[in-house]
């Protein structure tokens, strides 16, 4: 059990990917966010544009996943393929699925999981003059291939 | 009900601060990141120094909550005061509790809730290649105060 | 006739704010991206979501507009109070309106210019696959206000 | 016709060019700023140094056009090989010619025309001093070469 | 003696500033780049524009600046006043002093020192493909006023 | 003798590497922050945890070299493949070595130069509240391997 972040003097590092094949990496994530029904009745009612919350979330999880090299300290700045992000909309809650594509040295795990984050915080800004007590919870990543580590698929979606 | 982010016409916006007073506001966020008990123990294991995964954390935190504005689309960019985060580790779990301070004209809830995230979002990064079944959960709001709704604070720590 | 952003010497620099006083300055620009009529028809179609074209627009001009001192070397980096802008979508052309506020040591026609150039740039890139002949034009100040250098109104619309 | 930033159901999307061939790609864009005269003498006096004008908004335009993914929702971020800005100072106006060139999956036209657009502003703030009735006109794209879709050139300079 | 940056714990921290008074504060940093006399000869030859390495560094210097806490984790987002950067060309070396300004609730020596480095760095970037012997040296504060722990003035320049 | 960053006529440039061959890229530089004995101490006591201020500057190293290319204007934005940075505690001063690499078409000798600029300014930061006389100095490139010039490595380390 051997942390790629830490050396072995326990200080920290970036992981170095220059001996690692450029390979198609793909990486899916989920979230969730929590609200009240009246917020989600807001959000879905035809006097209140749904497609406004939902497509600003959708734009600033695409530009935050961009931005996750600049977030995540030891994570490596790449090119990114595709970024996609959909949203199920429920009773009391959004679900969130991020899908980042990268032809790289290195995988899009965290690509993938900032996406869901940032597109869920902006639902709560968004939101959060009508309801201070939704909740981001369940982020967490569904799957990705490529790479030497092969092909990893969470054994549950909980 | 009203949202402030989106206009009469449904459409998104920004909300306009310029009548509000400056006063100091307070916010604090909470989240939790569940993992292995396993990689608690590698975590807190003095082999592997504790310091240097929840240090890079708070450092990423503290650096994205400054980012916040750049990252949400409909926050302002202001002046902050103070960024504070601590870490509770226990068995299975990260719990982090954020507080932000500011001297302005809106208030920091988006930034207290953005440094949790951040600061999740690295713990998962550095402890990946060991557990890749990590989940960031019930990232909220726990208080604000300062400005003109008045303090909030969370009914319930759920 | 003298050039704030030129010292004595030529040298590029910086205005000196310090002595300013701070008030309320707003700044309005105005642009105008032509297209082809079919372009303005798809965007309008209801099989193409307008709003997202100008959703996105918006979203990219009021972030791009939060990003001017990075991008215009001799710009203060400032708090702003609000970025509005609005669009009208005519025959062959969509025009663009920005009105940005702060209270602050120095103005916001920059900020305001480039929240319209951001959004005008963000309007060519989504549609680009259908029209390649786009053309932003007439990109300017319509009026600023604070300060001491006063009112500014331009005199015609050209 | 279609858009490729919108999907089947409008909503806005990234385009995933995980399967599009690296080959050479380059764009060249154009702008102008109109000015008054005697801002244009005061530019190339010899009193006030031309350069520094010019310079800074082409140094300006270089470091806009590498933040083009940040400024443009649905822009990958890209490797770029070059950027160069050419201006060419005539009676009442200043012509700005950007040429970018990468290797990768996606183009460069949204960073040339970016580039063009960073200069024009930056000109704008080096001389809004002197001159605030400046106009930003005609940018839109030269040509584009490379990738799937062939070579296009614009089919007359308007 | 007290790190400001790391509590009482020993972890590292951000400075709580919300309790400080807004005040003018200034700082003056230092810095030099040695070189070849060659190189500086050809900076200076009439053939190679002058101004260009060092406009280019004066530009980078001040936008560097304004970036100072997106690079320094614990350093606060301030409204800065005025960024100044001053080249004196020696025999074989550039001496740089930056003088930063701001009316708020903490300093700028940080900012001040980045704006000496990132200039500093340019030069040697402008540079690099003549002389790659160039070293960056003696950067430190001249001078800090303003704020509660008064005046500093560097006793001696070494 | 030719300036690669500045064109035929003087002008600065960004130097065009289309043509250039993708191949593994290394450099190392050097630094050193010079401080008062009683400042190490402090550092290195027990009570004062060591690892913070170290590994604050470490991150802040490895991010600030990932942001090379938006702070030096002529910089090309690449992906890194791994930045390291290690530092030596002597009786008055800390020692600074980073090393970069990167398959691509041009060098990394700023990144391994912003790395250890940053990671000094970042000591500086964490500990200018006990020691403002502390001088970051004899920042230099101590080598680099790849590209078509060759391997350099600095014929003494001064």
């Amino acid at each position: 059990m051997e942390f790629s972040h830490l050396g072995k003097d326990g200080n920290v590092r970036m992981v170095d990917v220059s001996e690692k094949n450029s390979t198609l990496r793909i990486a899916k994530a989920y979230g969730k966010i929590n609200m009240k029904k009246q917020t989600i009745e807001a959000i879905i009612n035809e006097k209140i544009k749904k497609g406004n919350v939902l497509t600003t979330a959708k734009i600033a999880g695409i530009m935050g996943s961009k931005k996750t090299s600049e977030l995540i300290p030891m994570c490596h700045n790449i090119f990114i393929s595709n970024i996609d992000i959909e949203f199920k909309v429920n009773e009391d809650n959004i679900e969130i699925i991020s899908t980042v594509k990268t032809h790289s040295q290195t995988g899009v795990e965290m690509e993938a999981l900032t996406a869901v984050s940032i597109a869920a915080l902006t639902i709560y800004d968004m939101c959060k003059s009508v309801d201070k007590e939704m909740e981001i919870t369940e982020v967490y990543l569904l799957e990705k291939s490529g790479g030497k580590s092969g092909k990893f698929i969470r054994s549950e979606k909980r």
